[in-house]
């Protein structure tokens, strides 16, 4: 049987995350139908990850197994021409049997999008958190580095996740801000996130912007392992899977 | 009287464009229902252009008259919290009683973004026209220029309006086609635009570069005023109205 490795993007603003839903769409979904209509059979997809309801991806990748010998650039054009237009295929190769988009995954990196100026931008609804206030780049590169390394997150997790988990530990291999004109991007790759994770980081961050948190605050948020020590969880829509390294 | 000139940006995705509708929402419509909770009255706007159901504008300014002693300041902010997110108040001033948003242009600079890639991008639906075939930028631009200058755009102007019209007289102060990765912006800078003038134009210019027309083609299909000589309208929801000019 073919293993087939998808690549995809999607705009996560109509979609309850990826992950397929009883009651409302999701992207898993949108893909299964999409693919029953292609291929003439109905097949369940493993993707690399769940995003959450609103959260982007700028590259995602599922899995899935067919014995439909359709070749792949036809794949591409096929389900894009049946996918909606927020939902875009970018690449497909044939992989080994045993591969899994959300097991082989060996890191990801999360994007987070500000967009700090005075006033809304009406072309980014939806696509990036607007924050009017001062945020210093270089000082939040800084910042940033406290989470950097394996540590247990279990501050920055969603409480009715947490019961769920075997562990809290994760590993952040790297983080860093950067500013383009009026755009405040934060960046953080690691092996696995928890759920909510990088916007309650991002949150705790433009907390210690607004004077909240020293640099060791952050750390002893870290260590002290309670969310409620944490800032707020960023809005959803600012948050972009960016990269996924197998 | 105060006369107020407001400058907005929006996203017209959502709208019938700009002008009040007795059927479907509108720019005008919500700024009128945001300005009379705003300042206790019923106002009417005076918009310096119409715009189509999806084009959007990066600047428009409309004007009214107020005895209301709002300061301008507080009139930005009090607006931007009444606003649906996808209409954004950017300033605001005080002008002469006799100042007109409309009849005092000058020249309005019209933008027309096409995302020329292989595949579609969907964080741009909606914002920009995805064309996936090879454009020439350079070309686009030596092209353009056989529309600037004062001429009969009776060949670029939606058949429906051209009846209310005393003259299709317009003139083009400048065009220029820029590459910017995989975007490609057509601008046409004029005294006044007719019904879909643009979007005709920039239809004609892909046609050009699909071969089917050479700078001597495009001169005959203005001097010959005849609408069928001319490409298609090109879609509405690349259409920026980007400058204007007092």
């Amino acid at each position: 049987m073919r293993n087939l490795k998808v690549k995809i993007a999607y705009n996560g603003s109509a979609y309850h995350g990826f992950q397929l839903q009883d009651n409302g769409n999701s992207i898993q979904g949108e893909v299964q139908k999409a693919l029953r209509r292609l291929l003439f059979e109905r097949i369940g997809i493993f993707g690399c990850s769940r995003t959450d309801t609103n959260v982007h991806a700028r590259e995602f990748y599922f899995n899935f197994h067919t014995d439909n010998a359709i070749p792949c650039d036809g794949f591409i054009v096929g389900l894009n021409t049946l996918l909606p237009s927020d939902i875009v295929v970018l690449g497909c190769e044939e992989v080994d049997e045993n591969f899994h988009a959300r097991f082989d995954a060996k890191a990801k990196t999360y994007e987070y999008l500000i967009h700090n100026a005075r006033f809304k931008d009406p072309f980014l609804n939806n696509l990036a958190f607007h924050y009017p206030y001062k945020l210093d780049a270089d000082e939040m590169t800084e910042h940033i580095q406290a989470f950097v390394g394996e540590h247990d997150f279990r501050a920055f997790c969603k409480a009715e996740t947490l019961a769920h988990l075997k562990t809290t530990v994760r590993e952040i291999f790297s983080g860093k801000v950067t500013r383009d004109g009026d755009f405040v991007r934060i960046e953080l790759t690691g092996s696995g996130f928890l759920h909510n994770m990088v916007r309650i980081i991002v949150g705790t961050l433009i907390y210690a912007q607004q004077g909240k948190y020293s640099f060791e605050d952050l750390r002893a948020v870290v260590s002290n392992k309670k969310r409620s020590n944490a800032g707020i969880t960023a809005p959803a829509h600012g948050l972009y899977l960016k990269e996924v390294i197998y």
